[in-house]
């Protein structure tokens, strides 16, 4: 009988075209598809909460499959690290009704941007951060953070090649702390559009660096312009944080 | 006019064999020279402060050349990163007396060993700390490291190959904290004979796990043989932390 298996992840997506399937090109669906189809047994595919984009990693990404095996639950996490690669680990797994869809079922997520704030770059966070060696102020930034929070057209903070039926989203929280040499910028919603939170992240810094007013964040979400937002921040320092169902 | 230069790095080891420069395998002198050669010009070698393994990391290693170069001293770092790969950077320089060699000047160092006490491994902790998913009493563990502190005779803690005119090391501190999922050993001594970081650890690593007592540790420094102490933990957890001068 065919058991649907909730799978939680975690990548370090350094060495990945994101998750999503692609030719001529390894992902990270490829690689775990491959995985399970050896160690389970898999009908079909290994479906993601999410497709993150290359170099972008997950600290918690969940996925889910059917599969027949007769592997107890439990087990299903370590035998499965016996098949992938080290840069990626199945941390949990749990058996779910026939219907749950990891994409689909999904109500909010939570992503944390780390920016590398100090002159020198740091080996121990090459491809981890974005280095960033420019003054900042993290209270700015956090005052501009709060323009962002409820429900709101997020059309300034696409990418172009977005598909999403509708702009609207709602923002959780936006916090913005400095951890050390590190700002992080965590965030969460109840959907993200493309390069939502790299942009968001590239007009906060904006706002950091003094170049626009924490204000200039509700004029640019009303405007709804993607030239007026910041720029796109690398993927290095983008983590797929938490996944609500 | 020749200038000696002090030169503070950081590096990630995974990717070298080590420090000392090698035929057909790449090493961070050779790296760091090439470097060196090109932006500043170099006379003779970079003298490191130790010879760190294959894999072995650093959060700061103490080198010094020799060079005619007319870069000001707090230039020269930056001025080296962009020849330097992403995996090493340098973080600080400092012009010194002719006489001064990051080797022979060293009074002591401080090492910290990483261990990953957790189930299931950590993809952002990939050769940056030893997977070690067994149950270990940290009290025991920093009892044992106790007995280490002072001057001793360390034979049964030095590997085969050791090439030391004296086996008599002083520790200054040995230090066990859980630090989240992380387990960090910190000791500093006047010097360290060959591998004797890892095989600190591996032997504390006993005494948490209850295989030996940690008084077990004294009778091991007195019988000074290699066969009483513990296996050798791999280099992936190991940092070079800090060089006092």
């Amino acid at each position: 009988m065919s058991r649907n298996i909730r799978l939680t992840l975690r990548y370090d997506g350094a060495g990945y075209h994101g998750w999503q399937r692609q030719n001529n090109a390894v992902t990270i669906q490829q690689v775990v598809e491959e995985a399970v189809g050896k160690i389970c047994g898999l009908f079909g595919e290994v479906s993601g909460c999410s497709r993150t984009d290359a170099g972008v990693h997950a600290e918690e990404f969940v996925c889910n499959f059917h599969s027949d095996t007769t592997i107890p639950t439990d087990h299903i996490p370590a035998a499965l690290n016996s098949a992938l690669p080290p840069d990626i680990a199945a941390l949990s797994a749990r058996e779910m009704d026939e219907g749950f869809h990891a994409r689909f079922d999904c109500t909010a997520k939570e992503y944390v941007y780390r920016i590398l704030n100090t002159k020198i770059r740091d080996p121990f966070w090459e491809k981890r951060a974005w280095h960033y060696p420019y003054a900042v102020g993290i209270e700015r930034m956090r005052e501009g953070a709060q323009f962002l929070v409820g429900e709101h057209d997020f059309s300034a903070f696409m990418a172009a090649g977005g598909t999403a039926k509708t702009t609207v989203r709602r923002v959780k929280y936006c916090d913005v702390v400095r951890n050390g040499d590190l700002i992080e910028l965590r965030i969460c919603a109840d959907g993200f559009l493309y390069n939502m939170v790299r942009i968001i992240t590239g007009t906060l810094l904006y706002v950091g660096q003094g170049k626009i007013l924490p204000g200039d964040i509700l004029d640019i979400l009303k405007a709804g312009k993607r030239e007026q937002a910041g720029p796109t921040a690398p993927p290095d320092g983008l983590y797929l944080a938490r996944v609500d169902y």
